[in-house]
């Protein structure tokens, strides 16, 4: 990956740089965040995206909030971290791997805030480093699981973006599909657009294009005619927030492929580490599903697309039952047949 | 219906008047075609679209035809309306009405190529009128037929336009939806935006929302999900070609949405005169299927949305087998179960 999506700058008195993704593809244009709001703000408008490389951003947002607290006492250092804890982990609902990150960070706060500004600041920045680093180990291992997946596929279809723009290493879903291109050169792949953000079109197609993988970009509603006529042999998406029994949350779009897949006898994987999974929650009901602003759709780019008067319904994930999913790809390994059991035995 | 979107003004010697449907909702511009050229160009810009619609404007663009003739004598006559017969039939490949308009058009050429130059254009015009005033009757019969399969439905959804903007009455799919939400107040319209041309939020939305009907427009990738949560108790959709068998090409994404209203056990209805059918078809696979321009999908109002080196695909319709279909509602009633005999018994 030439371009770098998320990149701390500096030591631990650095700051934090961001792709500004939604700039893409026209534009590559980056954006420094030097504290809590700046980061939040790049969450909420999806300047930075992706589970895993949310996760890694909060944790860097932590590392700014304990720059700002300076030198304040235990207590006040505290306090301070609480707050920027509870605004990063209110930026976004679904994601899981931000409330798991932002966890992690508290749990180093409470070990370092007895110790001198400069001690906890160092103590918060290498445990960020490390969830960044982590990250980018489980993305290859998940690309080294998954690939075998898809060693005769000609045609595999993705949906939203699970790749290094949503990640700090190579991706999810991407990371199987890059490593799978380079034991299988023929793969092409087909790359849903992904209404109303475009990440589809936009990211995925971008990074595929940058790695030399064959691709081409559909509309959403042209998933099922390609899996009609046979040109998809495998589905492979990220996620979001897995639960206790498999269910997927994931961009609103992936369940209607899993349908789709299924109906046409398409094995339909999901790509995700395991700091994904949110044993916590029994089933995909129980996920909370972020509801985002009409314009998205009514008026991309501002362009009027839809009628005063009219509504407008803005999800932006739905849940894929964990029994229209084939397999779950971890950095662990392959979940096969997606049950509470297997889960357990490999998340829990 | 306040604004109409076909209109001939004047005598035979008048012109044809489009709605450009490509600048709604944004804003009600018309374009006042006097050659067959523009006639072509609207409907190859789907200025003017939807298969009935299309039919009526290429049966008035025979009239320009004429027109431009003039004077010429019987053989150099037919000559000329055969040009034009054949330019306008080469505009858009697969849906059927056009082809069937034209066919009407050229046996009144055949029939009239001996009268006086006056004669034939009047005998010319007096066709194009009915053909239009006969698609008006057949959407008001396509109302009644279908409505009372609306009955009891909250929730309605619908793909691309099939409303009055498609034809030269009150639509297909939406006539029988006008008509179902007069007896049933509380119906609600779900309208899929439809990629890559926004047909669904930019003119079903429009159309709606001038009629009163609350609707609510979503992407094309949301349907699944409004559906398992039972938020869709039918769909209704048009229709640009059935074949003898009972197979439907429709705007891409229909069959997308049929696969999933089977699989969810939501009825599927499909709303088209018999115009609409082509029985010299055996099935589905012999419909040719347009492919459009790449840049609908990737450049969108010229957006950038998708990099240099993806590729695009873009076909403009898909194909959905009468084993999905529960039902094609006629302007000469119901035809339910889908398969030969009984589309034969309706139709043939």
């Amino acid at each position: 990956m030439p371009v770098r999506p998320i990149e701390w700058l500096g030591d631990e008195t650095g700051h934090l740089r961001l792709l500004d993704q939604t700039r893409l593809p026209a534009e590559i244009a980056f954006l420094d965040c030097r504290s809590v709001p700046q980061v939040i703000e790049a969450i909420q408008m999806l300047r930075v995206r992706g589970a895993p490389a949310i996760g890694v951003s909060a944790a860097y947002g932590m590392v700014l909030a304990a720059q700002q607290a300076g030198d304040v006492a235990d207590a006040a250092f505290v306090d301070a971290m609480q707050i920027a804890d509870r605004a990063l982990f209110d930026s976004r609902p679904t994601a899981v791997n931000l409330g798991w990150a932002l966890k992690e960070m508290a749990h180093v706060t409470r070990q370092s805030s007895s110790g001198s500004p400069a001690e906890r600041l160092r103590r918060l920045f290498a445990r960020a480093a490390e969830i960044e680093a982590e990250d980018r180990t489980m993305c290859a291992a998940m690309g080294r699981h998954g690939a075998p997946l898809l060693a005769t596929a000609k045609n595999v279809l993705t949906h939203c973006n699970a790749g290094a723009l949503a990640t700090a290493g190579d991706g999810t879903a991407l990371a199987v599909i890059f490593e799978a291109a380079r034991k299988n050169p023929a793969l092409h792949i087909y790359a849903d657009e992904t209404r109303p953000l475009w990440q589809g079109s936009r990211l995925t197609a971008w990074e595929l294009v940058q790695n030399n993988v064959p691709c081409t970009v559909i509309c959403d509603n042209m998933a099922a005619s390609l899996m009609k006529s046979r040109k998809v042999d495998a589905v492979v998406v990220g996620a979001d927030r897995i639960t206790a029994n498999g269910d997927v949350a994931n961009k609103i779009g992936t369940y209607s492929v899993a349908v789709l897949a299924r109906f046409h006898g398409v094995p339909f994987y999901v790509a995700a580490p395991t700091s994904t999974f949110d044993l916590e929650l029994a089933g995909g009901d129980l996920i909370p599903i972020e509801q985002r602003a009409a314009h998205e759709i009514s008026r991309p780019y501002g362009i009027p697309l839809a009628p005063e008067g009219a509504g407008v319904f803005n999800p932006a994930f739905d849940v894929t039952p964990a029994g229209l999913v084939t397999g779950i790809i971890t950095e662990k390994g392959v979940i096969s047949p997606v049950d509470v059991s297997s889960v357990r035995r490999m998340v829990g």
